[in-house]
């Protein structure tokens, strides 16, 4: 047994904006039996996951399912869809846009990273205007692909996919839509199809309250003619074979069968709740931290109400505090996992996850921690952030639904 | 799979005074394969658990396991050392003696229950002084023995067991001093053997932090030399036939295995922290709590500080105000359980646990969750609680000892 | 965790005659956290047990679930209809009926001990005709209770509990009848209400699949009537304020919580498989062992083919061969249990068990490791009982039903 | 939870080679809450599983993890390694060594795919001497690769790895060696830095006792070299990044957080057994697997006795027997999963594994179910495989060290 002891007494508040706090249900079923992924068993489990994640991503097509995590997906849907030299066009929406743009650069594509500029331009969301723009100047349709992240995990912002979708057709140009929810799906509204999205990308650690080892691309028929042709190299991301044996529910090469215990089990949870219940219950969490942000006299990272997560907020530091320092005494002394700041934000924010396996209290306790922290910290609070958060929750009732659902 | 549903969404709060939340490692402990308990490999845990809880008792003398609930061992600890008609002295420190009292009934002994009056009464401990009177009255020593309670679990009142035993030995009477301390143990510093206890009763979901099932009877050489002569019927609870198979790590019965998996493993975390270091922690989180009662302008329930419980707080309701239907708030909206009120004091106080596996950001949902309660009960507070148990954690840093054990 | 490393490598082969295997969805059941028990979720909970565990011993009357092991239930059948020195009539079958008499006696009472003479009684069952002579000789009705062993788990001898009904009618003797299946229960057909008995005894290590820790008493209203008139003292074990407040799911005092959540996983899986497909489950798997026995050329402990037991089978070694350093072997060489001989049969013969979590090659296992230790013990065998065990499961295919159940 | 009933009662025997069968002690730690892969909890656990698998493989030099399954990992070593258009020189041992033939052409590798012919090529192991030959022709050192499969899984043929280095210097060709030992790895004796590989390729879910979903590459300095300029594209399996984060216990991107729990249970138990130890106890294995096999009068798949694995066993069936039939029948009537035959000998054989949690009896167990299977099947039998491996068994105790060692 796993005892590296750095959990003095108590469950550890797990709050960094993924992996989420898995659910019991969900950890006791990884923990049955493996089987063998060539039998009768595997096949049912194999059909009954493959419907369950379709209907997550809201999407009547093929969900390929990788036993890899989420960085392996994105991978996959570049290497599926493009050929070598290919450019596309990305926007800087934060670490994670960036990090898959230097993936796009490794892997021999040419890739174009649009965005705000500087640390400020990490505080709003994709911009569709620019895309438009830059797509009609295309008239060549050298540009294969567009790329966005709907859900920044480094920031709290999310982005307009449908509005990126109208910007492509509005500029009449054939590039692919691309993009990445890892941290978005099952917490936050994602629509595959009717956003006309032509590879999604996630993962399982986040919204699905799974460990991380799973990710997904949700791909479009259109999609699915484009890796016809697509000449970089796949062979473990490639598509067409996992494709096509998942139409018996088996896998071309050994899946992860016990992180497909743990889908299940998630796939039952969330739908048995129903998607509109999950995404409400985010958006009100998300609401409650905002308002503990606000009365500490701090910066939310998202600029934008339109575009708050309701998956993580990004709270801004004052000039001369640093976050990281802030997160060390909240982990040392109160045992409670923050986001650090990544990239252009590294020090100068962090984050608070209000996903997976999470109610009231859990973000109340979280906040406590937060504010101790400051303190300890010596960082001047206009106000008690937690006062306000109470304020809210005892406030806002979750609907029944949201409150019996479970 | 138990899907009964009562939890929408994370984790439940469970901050009664017992059953505790039980530590991951012990639950998984709990869920390995069952042996046979005849077997060799029984043995060695049997003999491995029952030198493990002799450390927690703190006695160099045997501790019987039974694999039954608390109650039972109530009546164990009776029923081996008395007989049918025999005189006892009880005290009323709350709800539970008054159980225990009602049981020697039961049983066909003659309990003699002294107390300080009224609910009032209930806000006390034992009263060594009248106890000693008492048995100075006694010349003819039909009182066979003393029962008091460690730990009220119903008001979180402690009581003195060592000036209990000082009483008698003043009176220079022979009864036995019986002692429950259900809830006491391993949490507050209990001393079998320096106190000078005969039996101890003692139960596995308090301080042990296991789910219930098993009990425990801690028995000093003068109670077994009484057991030998005692003429209540006794089979089940019998000392005799357990202490002499307990030599080879034998139970004459089934004894509840997965249970002792636990068990172990409990023996394992508490003695490698170091029961004082234990101790430490119980008494800082009864701080924070008492703490966040003061602020709220509500009364403690136990009126003597030097007798705080480390492992609950009694909080007194304003006149007018129904605990229950606070705590029914608490728990509808944000899945928190806290204890009732019991007996002379139902509807009047509510109990909010701070033992098993828990921390202090645990213990500030706990006591949001609390203050939230009141505020949507409409209960009028003199001020924020949560604000007074963040000062206290924060002001008052565990030691390293107690941070870094586990 | 615990690792007390007696397992070299691999699953342990468990084949005692109870406590049984566990199955996987049980331990996992199990190892959920643990509730409050007194809050709205443990009562939906406790409804729900006390509901299946009804079916399972067939029967429209209350079972009272003790949070104590399988003894306990004995003690509590005898505590809750009997006064002291009540006349009660055993009957001698095997090492459970004799411990069973004991505890009679040290209770207070007075048992009469029929049986038929010496080792070799130990291989019938009940004999009814016995009880009746002598219940027609009582013509003052001083016995107050026939207590007889439904499955004895000493021998893998079965009696058949409607003929004493029938005998104690015949005789027209109003004693209450008394019956323990604590190995019964759940792997043999056994109908309390129809069968007319009074007080059922189990207990949840056997045909439940579950750990040591819960018992029962199944109570007739003709044994809730004698007991608000007996006289033997009863607090723990007392019907009367357990079976009150059951009616809305609750106990007077802690249940043992984690063992219900397997109880109700073990009702959920043994009534949607069927009881009549358990039942025939275990007598297949009782006919494949006693062919491999046979084969060896070896006796069954069970003289009487009709009262075979579909729990266990008793095998008697030929003179000379301690049955215990066969045992010794088959354990230490092949990480397989099997049950040593018990009381006048110790060392004469050991026990196999067909319970459980068990299946055909289970019991290939288990009777290898037989068929090598033998070899290994220098034991002269007539033939391959291994073989003959092929045969038979080959041979005999379970129905549709008993394999599709789950 | 999962309940999708396959399996009627009793634990399923997984005798496949691979996923094998994990121990509860793997399961158990696996499902522990999932940490943040950023925090220092992670970074000890990282480097103690790093530390943990270069003993395992034998090596000094770094063992890149993988958040994928084996399949991941073979491309990890080509991609690192290799340019677009190298010659590599493979050599068909079976169907995985096919696998991996037709992935480097479908990464644009250009493999030259050496073996001995038919089906009986399938019956020997790597074939040096043709290795050697073929390097030597190549004056111009075009091949830039050898790649072997230690241990087929496919047949149960293992192959010389320290012959095809002999050879290679013995060309003395610069070429790399890649050697994939997936299902070898902690089971079969394998030594990454002594037998001079330069890419070794395995996975968690065979001699590991994991689940899939991690898998590793060894990297010799001399791969890492190559790796430096080969120019296929890379980025998710790009050892660069890994090596350097991994050097603080940290990886690039999210890891498999509880499989990486499960990998330092499994290297716990293991390295406290000692290599040798595990070894020594598959080979036993597979000796008596093989007495069966013998017995039975089927012919072995591995016509090489010096090459047999100890990790399965590959039975041939007799003319006009279909393999798939026999497995069929196993399954369903005896719940027991044997591994089909692959590719060229579909149909013509199946495979036994005798790897992970496995014991002397679970192969009884395995074995038995296979004779009656062949009954069943009407297949015609020389004799009883069951007996021949009781003999075996019993007969060649396991050392004490083997039997102690868990």
């Amino acid at each position: 047994m796993l005892t590296l002891d750095f959990h003095p007494t108590g469950r550890h508040f797990l709050q960094i904006p993924g992996p989420s706090p898995v659910p019991d249900r969900i950890l006791r079923a990884m923990s049955l039996p493996t089987i063998d992924h060539r039998g009768p068993e595997f096949g049912a489990l194999g059909l009954k996951v493959l419907a369950g994640i379709r209907q997550i991503f809201q999407t009547r097509h093929p969900v390929v399912i990788y036993p890899a995590s989420g960085t392996g997906a994105w991978e996959a849907a570049l290497a599926n869809t493009l050929s070598p030299g290919d450019s596309v066009l990305m926007f800087e929406t934060g670490h994670f846009a960036s990090l898959w743009n230097r993936m796009a650069t490794r892997l021999g594509l040419k890739p174009e990273f649009l965005g705000l500029p500087g640390a400020e331009g990490w505080r709003h969301g994709v911009q569709a205007g620019m895309i438009e723009e830059r797509l009609k100047a295309d008239t060549q349709h050298a540009i294969k692909a567009v790329c966005v992240v709907h859900n920044e995990t480094s920031t709290g912002v999310t982005s307009d996919i449908a509005a990126v979708r109208r910007a492509i057709d509005a500029a009449k140009h054939p590039a692919l839509l691309l993009v990445d929810t890892i941290s978005g799906l099952a917490s936050a509204d994602y629509r595959h199809d009717e956003w006309g999205v032509d590879v999604t990308v996630s993962g399982s650690q986040k919204g699905l309250m799974l460990p991380p080892g799973i990710s997904f691309n949700a791909v479009s028929p259109k999609a699915l003619e484009a890796s016809r042709t697509a000449r970089l190299p796949k062979a473990f991301w490639a598509w067409d074979e996992i494709i096509e044996m998942n139409q018996t529910g088996y896998w071309p090469y050994t899946p992860n069968t016990n992180l497909l215990y743990g889908l299940n089990e998630a796939c039952d949870m969330l739908l048995s709740q129903g998607l509109d219940t999950v995404f409400a219950r985010h958006r009100r969490w998300g609401e409650g931290v905002r308002a503990a942000v606000r009365a500490w006299g701090l910066e939310i990272q998202c600029a934008d109400p339109a575009l708050y997560s309701p998956v993580l907020t990004g709270v801004m530091m004052p000039e001369g505090v640093d976050a990281d320092a802030v997160r060390k005494i909240v982990y040392e002394r109160f045992d409670c996992s923050l986001g650090t700041g990544l990239g252009k934000v590294r020090g100068r924010m962090f984050r608070i996850g209000h996903l997976g396996d999470c109610n009231d209290l859990t973000l109340m306790a979280a906040l406590a921690g937060c504010e101790m922290g400051f303190r300890l910290a010596g960082v001047k609070l206009a106000g008690s952030g937690v006062q306000a958060a109470m304020d809210y929750f005892a406030g806002h009732p979750a609907s029944l639904d949201l409150r019996r659902a479970a």
